[in-house]
């Protein structure tokens, strides 16, 4: 099986474990059999491969996730990579050219396009199979998974099928409704639109010549700016006169508030927490490593990062929105492709990170107009390079880099870093990359 | 007036602002004319100064707490430090015996003593001056402050007047009763106890003499370990005929609570926070440096500090104890003679803090066996001696100390600095001190 998942922006819903360079899908809530955590595109990509050993996983995404994949998922999983954000269409084309050009998968092959992040069950996997099978016959050009509601939603679209047999014709499409409509629609037969749908690589490269005039993946990259933001459903399966639906009664859970990620999870709290026995119906996940104590609340989900605390009665935590839009906050916490940072202290004149290097993986070499900086190593072995010079290093060691040296520090083993940074108007955006010379 | 102020001990019912070494007294938390916050301490002090401008005031502590009166009341306070906990009769003693020798105060003056931590209006003061004069024109050798009740309360000793007189002698004490009794108490014209009295300093010392062997200050201190545990009003109050009681009606309340303390706050929140219009009687203070977010919340506080994170339904708030008490923690924040400092990373083998020094003040001359340390300057300006080298230390400067090296460093403006601690098993208790040389 061909598998794209799409990975969508990042957001605050889920405030303050997702933020503007965070994702909720990344997010490590699930408890593994191990009894460690997983985040959902984790959990996802170990069920793809459970039911699939042989699947090749795409993640079709933005660059600012490209880190947190890789540190997630290895370096093995195929990642289409936006250079901006358009619509579905844009991306699934892109990810299709990129499956062609780049992984050399032929036209008749089937595709299936899955989110990544529902939380689901080994069978709704066994369905995506079915979808590719059943795209791959030729009998429709697009076959889309149908949801079976569980209640008149007013959060999803609605596919009207042909017949209630478990593969139909699409009748037709509907946006999302209102409460009182959706009943209509469910009364009629209608299931969920849930954005999962399966066809044969050919197909949409025809789609990408025919709506953006080219199907060659270089040339989509280096025109992606410019192309229309368009939906897949808006652009081809709402035009598409050959189009199946299967439809799907397991269970699928969108966990896109911190209500129903909190019904995920399989413990009342990850992380250091603890509960009075007053404690009704509340969950805690906590990233700080100090201890988060809660007495005689009720419904409540408590949840803290470095990027700040949220206390929220889980049904009004929806709403978190307008409120954390008002934060306007130093990043705290990153994933990068080397590795992580965190901010210790913010001073005046000042900043404090914690750094910490993934083994065989380095910094860029940059250089700093506005500040000097300090590395004490804390642990690990590791190799600096200092305006040319190069020097191993370990637990002790002390680098001091004035404003403008170029830099980078390599990591053999684990590496982690004390980096103190001084200077007036420190800013992320003070960073000049360079070549690493020999 | 002679005032000495008792300044009780540590505890975790305020718990995470107040811990095994931050007393509830320290916690800044109410807000000043200005702006800013004050401690309870901060605030009893500017309240006895408004009543007295010239009242001498002694703070009768134990040493842990000598460096954070220093750092809220500045260098002029008095204070007399209990060698350890004995019960209030020997902390009174030695404090009398204080006033006598060391700030030469006659045996006719009076003296009166008082908790650190009523939280009470300008009244309140002006009717310990009342009961100073009363003291002092000998009519009785002991003289009480009795609190008008306000409801049965069963956390409170009971003074029975003989009369219900603004001044009356004493009938009988009675210990904490149940809620039913204390209603009789109240029906019979019974006063609350606060602990406040006052007497002429001389009889404390004949009392001293009697019951402790000695009314001298060094005796006392250096015998004060084998000293009796026994309260002051066991030993001297309930004993004493010649006694009696002040009426007050005025504002009296005891904020040992999360309950009690946030119905004196100001504004419902102190520090970064945001609560959400759906909150309800929702009181957070925050000493982290990132924003609490609440929603939907009704009669809860939060309350987050370097040491940890509670979330508690303010009327359960008062059983918190058994629960803190499980935690065993590092210590996270600190404040010492010098200063303070804050811990900022633990890791397997290292711990990464930022210690502030006041203007002038130095640390010990110590050394470690077990772990090399690294300073880290951030702001301000300093001298540091490191086995008897001396050095000025500005912003930027890094000065490595192996184990067993001997070192300090002397503010001269504030100055912070990021130390770097490595090693294995970093504990507090790896510090030998010694004399600076020169």
């Amino acid at each position: 099986m061909n598998i794209v998942l799409l990975s969508g922006g990042s957001g605050r819903r889920l405030w303050p474990l997702s933020n503007d360079i965070r994702s909720k899908q990344f997010i490590k809530i699930f408890e593994t059999a191990d009894g460690g955590y997983e985040s959902m595109v984790q959990r996802v990509y170990r069920q793809i491969k459970t039911v699939d050993a042989g699947a090749s996983i795409t993640i079709a995404t933005s660059k600012t996730q490209v880190s947190a994949i890789h540190n997630q998922l290895g370096d093995g999983v195929g990642i289409s990579v936006e250079p901006c954000r358009r619509d579905t269409f844009p991306a699934i084309a892109l990810a299709t050219a990129y499956l062609h050009d780049v992984q050399k998968i032929g036209e008749d092959e089937p595709v299936v396009v899955c989110p990544v992040d529902p939380y689901v069950e080994d069978d709704y996997f066994q369905m995506l199979k079915r979808l590719s099978e059943q795209a791959e016959s030729g009998e429709a050009n697009l076959v889309l998974m149908g949801i079976e509601p569980t209640y008149p939603s007013e959060k999803y679209g609605y596919i009207l099928p042909e017949s209630t047999q478990p593969i139909s014709s699409v009748h037709t499409f509907r946006e999302k409704p209102d409460a009182e409509t959706a009943k209509g629609y469910i009364a009629r037969g209608a299931l969920w639109n849930g954005g999962v749908f399966a066809y044969r690589l050919g197909y949409v490269l025809r789609k990408a010549r025919e709506l953006l005039g080219s199907c060659d993946y270089d040339d989509l990259f280096d025109r992606y700016e410019a192309l229309p933001k368009i939906s897949f459903d808006y652009a081809v399966a709402e035009a598409e006169p050959k189009i199946q639906v299967l439809r799907f009664g397991g269970q699928w859970k969108d966990l896109g508030t911190w209500n129903t990620l909190t019904e995920a999870m399989s413990t009342p709290t990850i992380g250091e927490a603890m509960l009075s026995s007053s404690c009704e119906n509340v969950h805690v996940v906590n990233e700080l490593n100090v201890p988060i104590v809660c007495m005689g609340l009720r419904d409540v989900v408590v949840s803290a990062s470095p990027e700040g605390i949220l206390v929220s009665d889980k049904e009004l935590s929806s709403g978190i929105k307008p409120m954390v839009d008002a934060i306007r906050q130093q990043i705290m916490f990153a994933e990068k492709s080397w590795g992580s940072f965190r901010v210790l202290d913010v001073g005046a004149d000042s900043l404090t990170i914690k750094v910490t290097l993934r083994p065989g993986h380095a910094m860029n070499y940059h250089s700093h107009e506005k500040r000097d900086e300090i590395w004490n190593v804390i642990s690990g072995e590791g190799i600096v390079t200092v305006d040319g010079m190069v020097q191993p290093v370990t637990v002790g060691d002390v680098i001091t880099m004035q404003a403008g040296c170029r830099h980078t520090v390599e990591a053999i083993t684990e590496l982690q870093l004390i980096e103190v940074q001084l200077g007036k108007d420190i800013s992320v955006h003070d960073k000049q990359k360079y070549a690493l010379e020999g």
